[in-house]
């Protein structure tokens, strides 16, 4: 096995967000799904924006997000996603190459436009999620780079891109080639609706030992093991997935690994802004540590940090120098 | 002369910001003009962007930005600009819009795309702007709407707009409008390097009477004088323009309207952000005061606090309520 080119490479939505600020009213009266994700047409996402307030565009996607994190933290990343040929493409493509993430899946010419996801958020920091997935969802299989997956330690998948059927298939050859050269498969639920749609995959992919380190958030742990509570969830799980990472919003985050078990406390913070990206930077924490082979809970800890870091502003990627954040909290 | 429709109608470049922090030797190694606004053609845009860190898309426009804080405080107001019809070119429509500002200048179906002004702010705050005009200097005369522009109490031009040709010939058209109907203009000189082009021009219309509202920095007032220090420059046109605000940064602002003289203090802030869009916003507080008859220091006052507040965040429209904020500060 050759040493590996990226710490991390992603499969997952390429998303530019449009956030705005919003009254907890207007989630009433657009009857959005406060607090969670949902899927929308291009029609409905016409009408939720025109209802929307004045909104700035950021990067996002949810392992992009993850990425990016990484990035900041220091590891070699690739992405792969699918943009469409526009603006907003454009923006996609630059914001992640500027972080000096490798992307280089092609542009997509056809319609629909590049994916954005529509974010109310409302006073109390709460993120509701819109997403019209337009080119996102035509990630072909035939334009992997099975080479660049091989070189990954880690290939890291969104729960999000399982449900349209081309990344989906994209996903399953990917978790062939990296498991082929050796490497760990990485996977993230996403959402409790992926999970009531294709539960069945995922409690299969685990069953047959493809998934080497799964993040799950509490509600999503009870959807996949049809346990409450969670340590109920993890003893569903036990011997199936080698790490396990579990996070539960403001009450801290638990992870499982070859038998040690560990827990941390969510990271305090001075203002609650936005928590978009929260388990996404919770993610890229642990895995920037679990690459290294760092001890379970100072893996947790890097995730803690970069989570409360990326809540304490709007958008789901880091502002602050991760690193010297790390430095200063860990020593 | 009718009530009026509107507090202000605005004519400005119709521009989304690409924000992205940066350091400091960046500016040096691209050769940039640091504080200043330089205009780029399409392929140093590109060559700039490439170079530029991970980047959040703003609306922007200065006179658009001005209208940003007049609508937030409670002012109608309307703008014309010109976008291509294209997706910067909808961010821009949706927030103008979402702000509750009249807008119904076309997009424009031909090439160039829609303006975007690159921004690299430095860790001091201050901003580097690099504007590719694109559609924006496009806004053909044949497209005001004259009725409009008769039904407001202001008309308010930026000088940025002075530079293309098309648009100094509408904004030429759109000044006898405004005085047919009796209105006032107000004009901001946006640049030294606008006065360095044009000043013969401004020279002219400030002799001529069209100018009722004159606002400049310390920097501008000089050029457009000649007169070194902001008394010189202020006795040089006494008696030319009604009103004269000239801003100094730090060093607060001064007003002179008919025969009277205020000054006012810079607003205390806690942490200075971005700078982008303060003289923007200092214009909206004193327009806002004005069109109220308000006393001139008080004017002054809400073009201080409006601007504080800008410049204490990324991006150059308002965030928090500015009419609690005017409440809170001015009782």
């Amino acid at each position: 096995m050759n040493e590996p080119r990226y710490d991390v490479i992603a499969i997952g939505n390429a998303i530019v967000d449009v956030m705005a600020p919003c009254a907890d009213e207007l989630i009433e009266e657009l009857q959005l799904n406060r607090g969670g994700m949902t899927l929308v047409d291009a029609e409905r996402a016409k009408a939720l924006y025109d209802a929307m307030g004045p909104a700035r565009e950021i990067s996002g996607g949810s392992a992009a997000n993850t990425l990016a994190g990484l990035a900041a933290l220091g590891a070699q990343c690739a992405f792969i996603g699918q943009v469409a040929n526009d603006q907003l493409g454009e923006v996609f493509a630059h914001d992640i190459r500027a972080l000096g993430i490798d992307f280089d899946t092609p542009a997509r010419a056809e319609e629909p436009p590049t994916a954005r996801c529509l974010i109310f958020v409302t006073p109390d920091g709460q993120r509701t999620m819109n997403t019209f997935l337009g080119a996102s969802q035509f990630l072909p299989a035939a334009t992997l780079n099975e080479e660049a997956i091989g070189g990954a330690s880690i290939l890291y998948l969104e729960g999000y891109l399982w449900d349209p059927e081309e990344p989906r298939a994209a996903m399953r050859r990917a978790i062939e080639a990296a498991h082929a050269a050796g490497r760990k498969v990485a996977f993230t639920l996403s959402d409790v609706f992926v999970i009531e749609r294709y539960g069945d995959d995922f409690r299969a992919l685990i069953r047959d030992g493809l998934i080497d380190i799964l993040f799950a958030n509490h509600l999503e742990l009870a959807a996949l093991t049809g346990e409450q509570g969670i340590e109920a969830g993890i003893a569903a799980l036990q011997g199936q997935v080698p790490t396990l990472v579990v996070t539960c919003s403001a009450d801290g985050a638990v992870a499982v690994s070859q038998g040690e078990q560990a827990r941390v406390a969510a990271e305090p913070i001075d203002d609650l802004v936005d928590t978009t990206g929260a388990g996404d930077l919770f993610a890229a924490g642990f895995l920037f540590g679990h690459a290294r082979g760092e001890p379970l809970e100072r893996c947790l800890r890097r995730g803690a940090i970069a989570a409360a870091e990326v809540i304490s502003h709007y958008g789901a990627r880091p502002e602050a120098d991760l690193q010297a954040l790390m430095a200063e909290k860990l020593g």
